[in-house]
This record gives C-alpha cells, sequence and structure tokens, in this order.
C-alpha cells in the first residue's frame, strides 16, 4: 500500500513508540505525586518542554503547554487570549475548523470577526489583511495550509500586525509546519503557536501551545492546577515524552527531508503531468509536502476510491472535513466550482519513496483516463 | 518497591500496552479519512464506545464521548450541560478539582452554586442533599472519592434529585468506582458519568463521558466535528483502543479483585493497628482500593518521605491536590487540623500482594513510632 495522506495522520517512529512503551512500562508514575518517582517525571517532561521551544526557536522564558493535539491548542489559543470586551478578532479563509469553527462560534456570540480573503495561490492576501487588521486585538492565520500546502509570510504579517496595534495577539496553527518548513518563532514574531504529535511521526492524543512570555491565557481546563493552571488533567507523559523524541528527530532532519519530499512532489507531478492535464492548486512555492490537484470531470470522490482500489491512500482534503462538499480553502482561492469537486490531496512524509509516488501518479492518471474515456 | 498509589495512577495492563503499539504499528490512519483503512479505525472505536457503554451498564441508545482524560470530561459534562439562564447548580464538597474548580468558576461567572456537606463518613450528607437539591437544574456528585474512598449511594441521590426536578441533569465522577466497586448506569440512574483510562491501567490521557440518551451537550472543542461535534479533534485511537482493552479486563475481573483487594486492606489496617494507633479516616462501608489515616503528631509530608525511603510509595491525598496545605475534603468531614495534617492515603491495585501491603504498613507504623520517640 502507497500511503500519500500524511497531511492527516503520520506513522509513529518507531523511536518514539520505544519512548512510549519504555514510559509506559518503566515510569508510569503520576507527574504530580510528591515521591521522587513523581517527581522525577514532572523533570522530564519539562525537560520536553524545554526542548521543543528549543527546536522552535524560543527562548527559555517562553512557555509551552502540552494539550491532546492540536485542535485543543487552537481551541485554547484563541479562548484563552480573547478578552470579552467587543474586540475585533481577525482569522483567514483557511484556518482549519478548529481555528474557523471557533470564531464562528465568537461571531455567534457577538464578537466582531473578519475573514482575510486569499489569493489565487492559497495565501493570505496581504492587502486584505492590511485593511482588516485595524482595531483588531486577536489574530489568527495558519503558518502553512492543510490542504493546499501554500506558506503563509507569517513574519510579515506579524510585522504588519504589531505595527497596527503593539498589543495585538498573534497566533499561528504551525500543524503543518513544524518539523517540515523552517520554523522560528524568534524569526516569525508570533505569540503563540500551536504544533501536533501525529502530524510529525509522533504519537496520537498529543500536541502543545508554544506560548511567548508575557502572553497570559485564561484557564481552558479547570481542576488540579497542571500546565500552569492553563490546562489541568494528569499529564499524558508517556505521550509527551514519545511526542519529544519525534519533535527532535524531525527537527534535526527537517532540511534533508525536505529536499528529499521536494524531489517526491517533482516526481509526482512530472510522472502525473505527462501526457495529461490535471489541474495543479499548489503552487511552486507550497510546502513539498502537500500536493492539491483537480482532474476535470472526475469527482473527488472517484478519484480517491479508484486510487484506493490500487492500493494508494490519498484524500479529498482534510480529514476534518471530510464530510462537507463545499471546499472553503480552494473556494476562498477563488477556483472554479468544478474543479474544486475534482480536487484531491496528496501528502507525503520522509517515508515515502520516488518509486512509490511515481507509482501513485501512474495510478491516478491512468484511473482517470479510463474512466473519462467510459465518461465519452 | 511497593507502589501503593493507585488511586493517583496506575501501571497500564500488558494487553493494553499491546494493543496501544499494536494500532500504532498497523492501523495509525486518520479515523475520519474516506478510504477503508479509515473507516475501518473508525468502526473499531465505534465498536469500543459500545462496549464501554456495555461495561457501564448502559443501553445502546445510550452515547459515550471520548475525551482526554477525566478532568476534560468532568470540565465537559459541566460546562456543557448547564444553561445560562440564573439555574442553580449543586456539588459535594467532596468533589475532585476538575468538578470543584469549574464550580468555583461558575459561581464567579454569577451562577448560583450550592456545595452538600458531608457526614463525618465522608458520604454527601442526605438531608443537606434533599435541601440544597431544591430548584436546581444541574448536580454532580462523585461516586466513590478519591481521598477516602467514600462511596455515595447514588442511586438514592438521583432518586432524590429526579422526585425534585424531573429534568434536573445529574452528573457522577465515576473515576474511582469505574472497573473497581459495581457500576451499573441502568442502576443508579445518571445522565452523565467520568470515567478515566489512566487509574484502570490504561493508557494516560483517555478517558470518557458516558451521556445517557436524550442528554444534549454543548460542543465543548471545535473543529473537525468528531465525536459527534462535541469533542472534535483527531481521534487517539490507539490510546482509545487500549483503554477498551483495559476496561474489558477490570470488569471481567471487578468483583473478584474487589474482594481480593478488600484483604489487601484488611491486611494493612490489620498491621497497621497491630500495636499502634493512627486514626482510619476511610469507614469499612469505604472502598477497599483506598484507605486513608492520620498518624497524630507526624506530619502527612513526612509520613510520606518516611515510607519513601523505605521504598513504599504512597501519597498525601490526591496527587491533583498534593501543593495544597489544606485539605477541603477531610476538613468538610470534620475531621480536626491536626488529624487532617497528618492524613495520608494508600490506595491499591490487583498489582499489590499482601506480603507487600503488610511490608508497607510495618515501615510506615515502625519509621512513625522512631519518629514520635525522637520528638519526645
Amino acid at each position: 500500500m502507497i500511503f500519500l495522506d500524511n497531511a492527516s495522520t503520520t506513522k509513529i517512529y518507531k523511536e518514539a513508540l520505544d519512548e512510549y512503551v519504555l514510559q509506559s512500562e518503566q515510569n508510569f508514575y503520576n507527574a504530580s505525586a510528591l515521591y521522587r518517582n513523581g517527581s522525577q517525571v514532572i523533570k522530564e517532561v519539562n525537560k520536553a518542554r524545554q526542548n521543543i521551544i528549543k527546536l522552535l526557536g524560543g527562548s527559555s522564558f517562553d512557555n509551552l503547554v502540552f494539550t491532546s493535539g492540536a485542535t485543543e491548542a487552537n481551541n485554547m489559543a484563541v479562548n484563552g487570549a480573547i478578552r470579552r470586551d467587543g474586540t475585533k478578532l481577525v482569522f483567514s479563509m483557511a484556518e482549519h475548523p478548529s481555528i474557523y469553527n471557533v470564531a464562528k462560534n465568537l461571531e455567534n456570540a457577538g464578537y466582531k470577526v473578519e475573514y482575510v480573503n486569499l489569493t489565487s495561490d492559497g495565501e493570505v492576501d496581504i492587502e486584505d489583511f492590511k485593511a482588516k487588521i485595524k482595531g483588531a486585538s486577536f489574530v489568527s492565520i495558519m503558518h502553512v495550509c492543510n490542504e493546499t500546502g501554500a506558506i503563509n509570510d507569517i513574519k510579515q504579517l506579524v510585522r504588519i500586525a504589531k505595527a497596527e496595534n503593539k498589543d495585538i495577539i498573534f497566533h499561528s496553527d504551525g500543524v503543518q509546519a513544524f518539523g517540515k518548513v523552517q520554523v522560528n518563532m524568534y524569526d516569525l514574531g508570533v505569540d503563540l503557536y500551536t504544533i501536533s504529535a501525529h502530524k510529525i511521526h509522533g504519537p496520537k492524543g498529543v500536541g502543545a501551545l508554544y506560548i511567548r512570555k508575557g502572553i497570559n491565557l485564561k484557564a481552558s481546563v479547570f481542576g488540579g492546577g497542571q500546565e500552569f493552571g492553563i490546562r489541568s488533567g494528569t499529564e499524558n507523559t508517556c505521550g509527551i515524552l514519545a511526542f519529544n523524541v519525534a519533535a527532535t528527530k524531525i527537527v534535526k532532519n527537517q532540511k534533508e527531508n525536505f529536499e528529499y519530499v521536494k524531489g517526491l512532489k517533482t516526481a509526482f507531478i512530472n510522472e502525473l503531468t505527462t501526457d495529461f492535464n490535471p489541474v495543479i492548486n499548489s503552487t511552486e512555492s507550497c510546502s513539498p509536502y502537500i500536493v492539491s490537484f483537480a482532474v476535470k470531470k472526475v469527482k473527488a470522490e472517484t478519484i480517491l476510491h479508484m486510487a484506493e482500489s490500487e492500493s494508494v491512500l490519498i484524500s479529498n482534503g482534510s480529514a476534518c472535513s471530510s464530510k462537507h462538499t463545499e471546499n472553503r480553502i480552494l473556494s476562498a482561492m477563488g477556483i472554479d466550482k468544478d474543479t474544486m469537486l475534482s480536487s484531491v490531496r496528496v501528502s507525503f512524509s520522509e517515508f515515502n519513496t520516488v518509486e512509490e509516488v511515481i507509482q501513485a501518479a501512474k495510478v491516478i492518471k491512468e484511473t482517470c483516463i479510463r474512466y473519462i474515456k467510459i465518461l465519452k
């Protein structure tokens, strides 16, 4: 089987799973317990915290709260940072449902919410951003789009936002960026940044929210006061330490993997576009990990199932939106409805080989050609 | 080492860890993905859901939402069930911080909140409950107290509450009950019930909220709409399926384990009270899994550290309250301050042996006797 849905989830690294098992067997103590075995566990968790902050390019004064995943971290970022004082909040049209649906909920609750348009490349439209950011107190713009791989120039957006209001809180959803493209908190200048373990060959059920020094979040989960009182609950120590192993490995190899995956993308597109004319929604400047494309006249679900019948697993977009027919992001990019309904996503990981992706492109191309012939 | 802090966390069953590893290696797909490997995963998750509902004695019409743990489930139960209309909420003085601190937060937000007193046995005072439940729309009473093991007669409390207001929503925190004492949703009659995986030899970072048919909860986490839209986020499938294995095993052996652990409790108390006079806070009717006791004149921390130096791990109360000096629960039971400050908790599991608990009781007794001698 050829697994090309790595933006949805990835297979855990052997090293990360080994760490999970080791911690579960030998170090299962409650991190809040007062005896030494407990304090050793929390020490390990705090070492992992500092390590991941460092991997993110943050400073030792910054903080990081472990969560049950990126969805929780995204919810926490928005709900924890905003204050009820009729403030204006800004999001992009491309945000993941775990941001977009929080925004919609706040809009219903009476907040003033604005959504920045996308360019045809899938990036946040800078001019529209400049207009909408005026008067805002909170903004959340994803780093890499999970549907197209479009990379937003977060550094520039932060600069624009902070020039407008130096106290604005800037969050970025870095789920498809961390470990895959270059990510540096110091350089980006964001206040809050979301990352996920299972997107980078770590365990499911673990994520984190980076919190720059000086940013105070309201408690998101009440209880025993773990995670600085922001997110109570017995720490998922085994999951956190496995996440740390995965994060360390993928960041260490980020540049090398990037070049490798760029090669996969090129090989895939070359094969797919040889004697065939799909619409490639992802531009060259997109993250190489994600390619969105459409085969006109063939519905996304059909492409997906034809590929599956030949053991190639791809997606019709984000798994978190898999049940929706309308594609909000492609639509915001100005892509016509026919192309949108025919758009699928392939997403790579370091575990894929060039042979695999060429084989996958062939399968997609050939099954679509056969299908179109039958249609005629 | 003798681990007697099983109310805080437990070592994962080998079978549960094996399941976690198997799922991580062979079945890591996103449960929301549209291809067969994805739908097979969600089918497995739904089978686990139905199985756990059955283990809880619920009906196939009832629901269960998987969470990142009991703290999240407790927060979700309260915040998801209440409606903003100046309603009255009732809690007991013994609730875990993940309920109690939610209650305090709602009190600050303007809700009318009442706390039911405890008897000297640590149970909810029925007369006080009858008085305070009048006019309430939501109530949360824990099943088994995590500090003393006191078992509340939830069935009777539900009957009283529903007679007062048939639409009242009754939640119970069953973290220290499920798999340990008899738990049956049909019999108890609660609307919502919280359980945790890592307290029953399952993985950390997984819990669930049982939701009786007809009870609607507001969304707690926004995103891709997983878990019936109540709790979005990529399902922690590996953790959930490992939880299911642990839950199945412990419920199957519940009665047998109960008798075994009762034997441990008896052996422990017999040894501890031979030629020694500790104050036993936990009565005979308490869950045998938990024994709270005090050695007067010796501070809890001292007992704990003396035991630790002899490789016996016990706790000074709930890990989630380990940093607090005041013990809210013992205080509500009318226990005097000196006894309270000297109170520690031992908690057993099926992994403990009679020899271990006798050895632990000896260690605690002897180190305390030596310590008291030095004091004189």
